[in-house]
């Protein structure tokens, strides 16, 4: 089944510049070839949008529809309570498609904590499973690295844990093409003895699964997310959010300090010249808007989370990355590995 | 009071590669004026390391000195054990110069947990203080940011990390000159509703503090250490090595892009050559070794703890550190800025 095939909800009212960028990303995503796009939100705003844009809906037949939702859920509401009361909002009713099987995965820019309020009201967690967690991925030195949870957990527990590790092993092997995923347990140090004691027994936890279908390495540190030695890395979703933004501080004053050093004289200006296409291409592989959203993985639908600075072009590689875990049959994959590694945590969820 | 009138005591033993890199970052120290040193360690091999580098101790006078240990602490030994048992040890014997006021700091490229342990055991912690912490500066866009803890606190109450904020500010106040330090608490969004109940905790702590000698900022993200506009980021050292490591990983991986980007092709490698004081300069200015070594806050004395694989460069740099922290008056500085900010802490400290 190619992706053209593959049905994409798009809450098109979620970024903070939306509808703009949701539908210039919905247009180049369908010129592409894609993915169909149903646009969700206020349709009155959704048709002027597109007439800005040059662009009559009738003209594209089956691969864009518009799906009319009257409320919106902003960043300054409450997750939970947003996701559970506005339920004509456009996030949720772009959820509602995706539950009804009339979307195969849905793609927003707007709140995070109440998009995962959504995957847990609308669509569900997986059986067995304590949280969903959100997977974002960075460049390595060889390769890319899988990062989870990046999202709302900020007090887990051990099984939480050793089963993102279970569901981003699940998301690399499907979606990169890694047959057995190496995955480290983010900790302040590669010995047993460092980290928490909830970090402890997690890596008890995960060195019980001698059959598990990846690599387990045991403690890493921040560095080996980008050696490209470890394939996914397994941490909480407050110190995942601490890695993401230290990443792109770092990338950023080094971007600061590049432009400092190459315009200081005129030769130098001369070389970056010659270098002006090295350092586009570099900054496209440092791009987010390139490498997609990030999944919501654990919940019983395809959910892609979006930066809510997003442009169109990042709101394309979203719904290219919607496509592809509904093409890859991603929710079947995490059903079916969380249960083959249900007696990693059976004792523990027992007790617990 | 110059910095060469200061004596700095340095275990010679510590590092990965000892003693070569701290005989050599030794000799540099006092060749450039910084400090008078006394170098701690077996010394045999001191005096046939010095021999190797074609140099006699004697010809130096008062500005070098030996001091006998016969002992090493190891990276592989218990911290604790370690300090506590090796009473002849090279880093225990370099703290105990300090204790004695025969030296006004000491430096040690050795393992960083004996350091936190000789600290404690032998300079004592400061009074009304619940742990020291370790502090690393980054480069920022406008200048430097100091991080602590970047040390073995892996479990902190708030008061623990209130303690930081003070130490950290005071820090950057005496070393750096910023009169009133702008201060964050790393968490992983900027609203008060984020971060863990002991980051909320410790944020009400501190906003507690109207008349403190820093200017109190509430939570900020990892990107802010490099941001420019806050100069002291508060964690707890499962965090702040987490950023440590993610920031060292985020520098190697674009340093290598930059190598493939620049190298692609012929045009490419020109502009690289005319560019490549630029590249030189940037690399001197993410260099670790360029920045010395992190100071160890809220013991009664000025301590440097050094990376393991120092070399040098790095060592000299640590003295260099060590003996501005002595001329500064730190220990003073910080014990006056605890007293002065009792109030904070009064109440939690009482209930604890």
């Amino acid at each position: 089944m190619s992706s053209a095939s593959q049905v994409v909800a798009l809450d098109a009212m979620g970024g903070d510049d939306a509808p703009a960028p949701e539908l210039e990303g919905a247009l180049q995503a369908i010129d592409e070839g894609l993915a169909r796009v149903i646009l969700v939100g206020d349709e009155e705003k959704m048709r002027a949008g597109l007439r800005a844009l040059g662009k009559d809906p009738s003209a594209y037949g089956d691969r864009l529809r518009l799906h009319h939702a009257a409320e919106v859920i902003t960043m300054d509401d409450h997750p939970a309570q947003a996701a559970r009361a506005k339920k004509d909002s456009s996030m949720r009713v772009a959820f509602e498609l995706v539950k009804k099987g009339d979307a195969g995965a849905v793609v927003s820019a707007g709140n995070s904590g109440a998009m995962m309020a959504c995957g847990l009201f609308v669509l569900r967690r997986m059986h067995g499973l304590d949280r969903p967690g959100v997977c974002t991925t960075f460049p390595s030195k060889t390769g890319v690295c899988a990062l989870i949870d990046m999202g709302a957990n900020v007090d887990v527990k051990a099984v939480t844990l050793a089963q993102f590790a279970v569901l981003g092993a699940t998301y690399v092997q499907k979606l990169h093409g890694v047959p057995r995923p190496r995955v480290g347990l983010l900790s302040n140090g590669s010995e047993d003895t460092k980290g928490t004691e909830l970090l402890r027994d997690t890596l008890a936890m995960l060195r019980r699964t001698a059959d598990a279908d990846f690599d387990f390495r045991g403690f890493v540190e921040g560095r080996d997310i980008f050696g490209g030695d470890i394939d996914v890395v397994v941490t909480d979703g407050f110190t995942g959010n601490v890695v993401l933004k230290t990443a792109e501080g770092v990338a950023s004053v080094i971007g600061k300090m590049i432009k400092e050093e190459v315009f200081a004289g005129p030769l130098r200006k001369l070389g970056a010249l010659f270098l002006r296409g090295a350092f586009k291409s570099l900054a496209r592989r440092l791009d987010y808007a390139e490498h997609g959203g990030a999944p919501l993985l654990g919940v019983e639908g395809n959910v892609v989370l979006c930066h809510g600075g997003s442009n169109g072009k990042a709101i394309k590689n979203g719904i290219k990355m919607a496509a592809r875990l509904s093409s890859a049959g991603l929710v079947d994959a995490v059903k079916s590995a969380l249960a083959g590694s249900h007696a990693m945590w059976a004792d523990a969820a027992a007790t617990a």
